[in-house]
């Protein structure tokens, strides 16, 4: 097979080149021999992919990770190698036809439903339902779940994060240095961005994915400095060209001394640290259109915005606009209010337009708990910068997303379990999210699929999967069905094409607005309703009752 | 430069191959580029690499990463694409005499000094130390942090388990479903294998690194067998090939109707599941040699284990020895005990030398914390399968890893903070490891370079870096130096080969197994101490007080 065509051109491969078929556990290996032996590895059989339990304590997910599927099983195929390597794993003398077998598959004789990328999800609704002879679906199992986890974990991350800090703040993922891995960290920022961040520090994840980058210096920037001394070439061009400025350092000097012996500011601080100073003017000589100082090395009010104030009045003296400062320790809420305040100051007494906006972005451990105190005490920060608690997920550090057979040769299949929340529920499905008159999704229903699909206007009974009293009748005001054809194999059948970046992040910063407000907060929110069709719920329990042993009280 | 020889090789570059000069944050190129502007970017700087506090409440560390940290900079370069793209995101109009320097630098005037990897660690003594231009130096930080972060975050992990579950116990890592990506999975195996785990379920790892590779079937390869008709051919031959079992299925019949009238089992279970049987059988045929079986998609008493009882028997006719079951839900201690007194029960009514010893293997959210429980209960598991709570590192999902300047042009730098366990401890320095004279480590001391390093027998004061009144002298039976050159650019300094996997695995279980136990238990663990020289002592505390700002109470 070729690999699918995607509007006119292949659909690349997975962005890590590790995600090979062999990125798999080795018992996916032994089932497909063992199907294979048995001669029931070509069965047809019908896989859901979902999860349980909305993560972070929350009521809703964010789906992420399909384009990534898509590209693997689009250039699954097994290399000599590979086959070569498997047949070492598999301990017992596995006969050859076997390793014949693997050669010639690939996912020509799969197809892949699955919920468009970037969607909000619940519990147990399919995210993707997967067809195709049962040896091959099983070998996608793990990277698929792998691929999937952590995608919608750390895109759900990103959108509580924005749901908390509000739409009118930038949000910056700066998590890579503490993400689980190198692609950990080229994951963040992809999945974040899609779940509502603005820019990432991630330069190799700008390249890969077009996500703006962001950033400014470090601590180490400012104490690699010691003394004005080090600046050889103390010029600076005005941003219009017309003069230079032989002494930018002189300039900031004397802007500085304005500062301290003005009347609103004279008693905020006295005697600046000089190496901080000749840091900022430092990298403001490098980047005058867009000059951004980390201000806590040594003293924030004393020494850091004092600093940058200066600098960023000389600048503008000579045409530029400064970019603002970075607070990376210390109580971000008052010092970001200590720090608005001075900026007005500065702008009322030199008389400098938009001063008092001077951007103020706050970094340090930040995560949905900081941002809610941040808010709650009353803060001036424009801008986040989050890591660690971002990236990794530190809340929660994994979903469990599951794999689960729900067909095979056409007879349903449902997996039993004494905990009632982990029992499957059965049959190849079509999946709807119901929207009630004011325009939010009511609910989510399951049907099989054969089953007509519910009708706008019309009265359709939603069930609870599992418990019998939870019932609702629903005339939905529009009707979507959620499940989507994203792979078809070889077959004609038509299918979505994969969305740039961009449109998946706007499809669902769109969704989280459209939902219900009760269901998205942080604290006690609604649990939003996933139900199956009444046909569907007497089948389940039909199935349960055959399969599930009598007990015998001893 | 040509890439650094490795016993006469190349070194390869890093495993992942994502792991790019680009794999940085934005702010060290904009570093970059504010050194270069001001002719500083050849100004040589010393930085280390250390952590704050041991992960997970432990007083251990397992060190990490360093083999793909050496081959990043053995490899490091820039492509013409990748400066184009840099020059793309460097806002501001910068020189292009930064971009043909950026062309021509490598790692060829970098120096890192590092502690084996494997070794046992503890905060404040860097695990590396970087000296070289300051401008590329920067340039390493986010990598070289990424990479060893995670790495030893999830091999103390490992450790942590391994001292739980004791050295007799086999430990698989099943975590690549759920790891942080793809790499977060490949990377979980590797290290989980570095802190005394056994062996993986991830075929990729397998092979990239060698790693022993296990796996038996999963649920959906019992569900998807619905009878016993659909095994085709039944036939299986004596393992020594004399002769050949025409109806292995009636041979297991056979069995499981012995065991079921046998005297001492006939009432813990009626009819088991014949679906089960049907997987169960097949799965045999593919690997008589090695038949594990899952024995709880059903029920693990009244189906399972029978059903699995009786393929092994049957298995024993034939010559082939089963390997075991494997548990996945309910009380495991319960059913563990259960199961072995089931194998013990066979053994004895049917003859079946070592039937009993039929090995356990335990999965299902395993942790530190429940399988201390399992300890506590009494259990029959002789391996456990651990996944999500392994390798995302769940109880803490990111080590505080940092990278400070400690010194510049041969000034020491100090970084200070109102946290007192947040001062960087200044000066290019050495570090050692004291042992008593019972064998354990005593205490880690940093010096700076030119003091004399400590001597066996000679007593030595070792300080608290911080706290005055806390030190003590120590005379050493053993020195051993921690920091040993890893990398030293084109310099002829010899340099320490990056051992074998295996090699590493060996000596941190060795060093593990050296710390005194009180440092290494799970409830209230001894600080094991970390120290400075009474001469960096002084200096560290002139050099604070020196760049301190004097308060003013208003």
């Amino acid at each position: 097979m070729e690999a699918k065509k995607e509007n006119g051109g292949i659909i690349p491969g997975p962005t890590n080149p590790m995600v090979t078929p062999l990125l798999t556990d080795l018992y996916q290996f032994t089932m497909a021999y063992a199907y294979w032996k048995a001669g029931k590895h070509q069965e047809r059989a019908v896989f859901d992919l979902y999860f349980r339990k909305n993560p972070f304590g929350g009521e809703y997910t964010v789906f992420a990770g399909l384009e990534e599927v898509i590209r693997f099983i689009a250039n699954f195929r097994f290399t000599e190698e590979e086959i070569a390597f498997i047949r070492e794993s598999l301990t017992d003398s596995c006969e050859d036809g076997f390793f014949d077998y693997l050669r010639g598959i690939d996912c020509s004789d799969v197809e892949v439903y699955a919920i468009p990328e970037g969607t909000v999800v619940f519990p147990k609704i399919p995210l993707l339902r997967i067809e195709g002879p049962i040896a091959i679906v099983q070998l996608l199992e793990t990277p698929f779940v792998n691929l999937i986890n952590y995608a919608s974990l750390v895109s759900t991350n990103a959108a509580r994060h924005r749901n908390v800090a509000g739409k009118s703040k930038t949000l910056l993922e700066f998590g890579l240095r503490r993400a689980q891995g190198p692609d950990g960290g080229i994951g963040a920022s992809k999945y974040c961005y899609i779940g509502g961040f603005d820019a990432t520090s991630n330069v190799a994840a700008g390249k890969l994915f077009g996500i703006p980058l962001r950033g400014t210096h470090s601590h180490a920037f400012v104490s690699s400095y010691m003394s004005l001394d080090e600046i050889i070439d103390k010029s600076l061009r005005r941003k219009d060209g017309s003069i230079t400025c032989e002494d930018f350092i002189s300039l900031v000097q004397t802007w500085l001394s304005k500062i301290q012996w003005s009347n609103s500011l004279r008693d905020i601080f006295g005697e600046t640290n000089q190496s901080e100073l000749a840091a900022f003017i430092s990298y403001a000589l490098a980047f005058p259109n867009n000059f951004l100082a980390l201000v806590d090395t040594y003293d924030v009010m004393r020494s850091g915005v004092p600093n940058f104030c200066a600098v960023a009045l000389a600048l503008n003296d000579l045409g530029y606009k400064a970019g603002g400062i970075r607070l990376d320790s210390g109580d971000l809420a008052y010092l970001s209010c200590e720090a608005r305040k001075f900026f007005c100051a500065i702008e009322k007494e030199f008389g400098v337009p938009e001063f008092g906006k001077m951007a103020i972005t706050a970094s340090n451990d930040l995560n949905e708990e900081t941002i809610d105190a941040l808010n709650k005490h009353g803060h001036e920060i424009d801008a986040f910068g989050i890591g660690t608690y971002l990236v990794t997920c530190y809340a929660q550090a994994a979903l469990g997303v599951v794999f689960k057979l729900v067909e095979i040769n056409n007879q349903p299949r449902i997996k039993l379990s004494e905990d009632v929340s982990k029992v499957s529920i059965p049959c190849k499905k079509r999946c709807y999210r119901l929207y009630g008159k004011e325009g939010y999704p009511l609910v989510d229903i399951m049907t099989g699929e054969n089953e007509p699909s519910p009708k706008v206007g019309e009265r359709i009974l939603c069930r609870h999967p599992f418990q019998e009293s939870k019932r609702a009748y629903v005339v939905p005001q529009r009707v979507e069905e959620l499940l989507r054809c994203y792979w078809s194999g070889i077959s004609d059948k038509a299918r979505e094409n994969l969305p740039p970046l961009k449109a998946i992040r706007e499809g669902c910063i769109k969704q989280l607005e459209l939902m219900r407000p009760d269901h998205m907060r942080r604290l006690n929110p609604t649990p939003y309703k996933v139900s199956v069709s009444a046909k569907l719920y007497d089948f389940i329990h039909f199935l349960w009752l055959n399969e599930a042993p009598v007990g015998e009280l001893q």
